[in-house]
């Protein structure tokens, strides 16, 4: 006995324009293999912000990046180039860029996130299965981010339907009858690093399925919060502001005689 | 066409005690499936500590994580139990608890992480492509590691050998001849996160294979630095310090009057 997840991303999904039908575009290049009960599908934003119409001309990706922040985390200069933003964006997400895209777009243009991911999850979903004729399916919208203290990037979900978000195992034991002390894994991320490994950057293969998530796609799901919930917000954030800047404003506060204000 | 993944994570590891050999426990557990070229065997570094021996007997979990601290990068108090401490730890790994277990291991006991997971994963790597007579094969140690701004864990490589450990995209154009803007994806994290998915937390499954990653498992691959190049350090670490340790850093250089040294 084994547990066992298949992920596919199928070649042949062709340039998406504003105003596209997202899911009879997804729905015709999943027909050949079909859907079934507790898949899950996986899509780039990148796609469903292009069908959302969020491609804007910009002949200046800064402000387009300026437009799109709500705060800015940290910054860093870097020789011969703008420099590098970190900033929290409208859905909560903490992104260099603020999730700003100009690869894959028409020069003088950039592409936007969507506006409201897990109602984009939320109505893929639905119109899947309707096509497909399942109950439980689960879709996830994926970006790519950078993380503090590692290198690389990772895909991570900003939106998701229909797929339990987190598995809580808060108040579980282990085989020696002591508490977990892994306790809420963020399933949807995990799923969404899944299918970058079959989708890849630079393949032109925005649409992945996983297969075998069994229990984290229930059936009777209800909007539990979406991909949202795992933004961390208020005092859980303890890095919600770069050394640079805190360092900074204690500096300029001490300065004043101010009492500190963390 | 599709590209397609398969990862499966066997039932039927016992629990592995100081001294087993892991890759004789591993080899057994994969032989009814075996492996082939270009497969990635994870394991968690829970099972490879604990066949290294890297229990401890430890009455204080809290003195233990502060011998595995290299350096304090951000507490926070909890009401009813320890502040958190999130810590860089030996392998410059910045984690909660700095990457010590007290769960899975007998009561008086921790579980330190291996003292270097990429020679594990080397080790693993070499006794499994002779048992199974294979050329290509990636190994990949696993934990479970918290992050910055968004909340759930995901499991992410702290040890790899004959996989790539990032795929670098960089000078890549899109579509339309720009620039790939996302250019060094962490695969190796990515492949941590998917196998968690069939392994879970609390299931006994602390190994999986992916199969299906072709160019990422290369012929003739040599040691290029394992999954500790993923660490951050230096100058591109924006986040070194939690923000209430950075503003308090500054607020008292502020108020004794000296340079800003951020």
């Amino acid at each position: 006995m084994s547990a066992r997840l298949t992920v596919w991303a199928p070649d042949g999904m062709g340039e998406v324009r504003p105003g596209d039908d997202l899911a009879t575009l997804v729905g015709d290049l999943l027909d050949a293999e079909g859907l079934t009960e507790a898949d899950v599908v996986v899509v780039t934003s990148k796609v469903v912000s292009k069908a959302e119409g969020r491609v804007v001309a910009a002949d200046d990706r800064e402000q387009a990046i300026t437009d799109e922040t709500v705060r800015v985390v940290a910054t860093r200069a870097r020789p011969g180039a703008a420099p590098l933003r970190i900033v929290e964006n409208r859905l909560g997400l903490v992104m260099a860029a603020a999730g700003v895209d100009a690869s894959n777009t028409p020069a003088g243009t950039v592409l936007l996130l969507p506006v409201d991911p897990d109602a984009s999850a939320r109505a893929l979903r639905e119109a899947l299965r309707a096509r497909f004729g399942i109950d439980r399916l689960g879709v996830v919208v994926t970006d790519t981010a950078g993380r503090a203290w590692r290198d690389g990037l990772v895909d991570i979900a900003i939106g998701a339907a229909g797929v339990a978000v987190v598995d809580d195992l808060r108040g579980g034991v282990d085989a020696h009858g002591r508490p977990l002390s892994v306790t809420v894994t963020a399933v949807v991320d995990e799923i969404a690093a899944a299918s970058e490994l079959v989708r890849g950057k630079a393949a032109g293969r925005p649409v992945a399925v996983v297969r075998g998530l069994g229990r984290h796609v229930p059936s009777g799901w209800s909007n539990d919060g979406g991909a949202r919930r795992l933004v961390r917000g208020g005092p859980d954030d303890l890095f919600r502001e770069g050394v640079a800047e805190a360092y900074a404003r204690g500096h300029a506060d001490g300065v004043a005689g101010l009492t500190p204000r963390p």
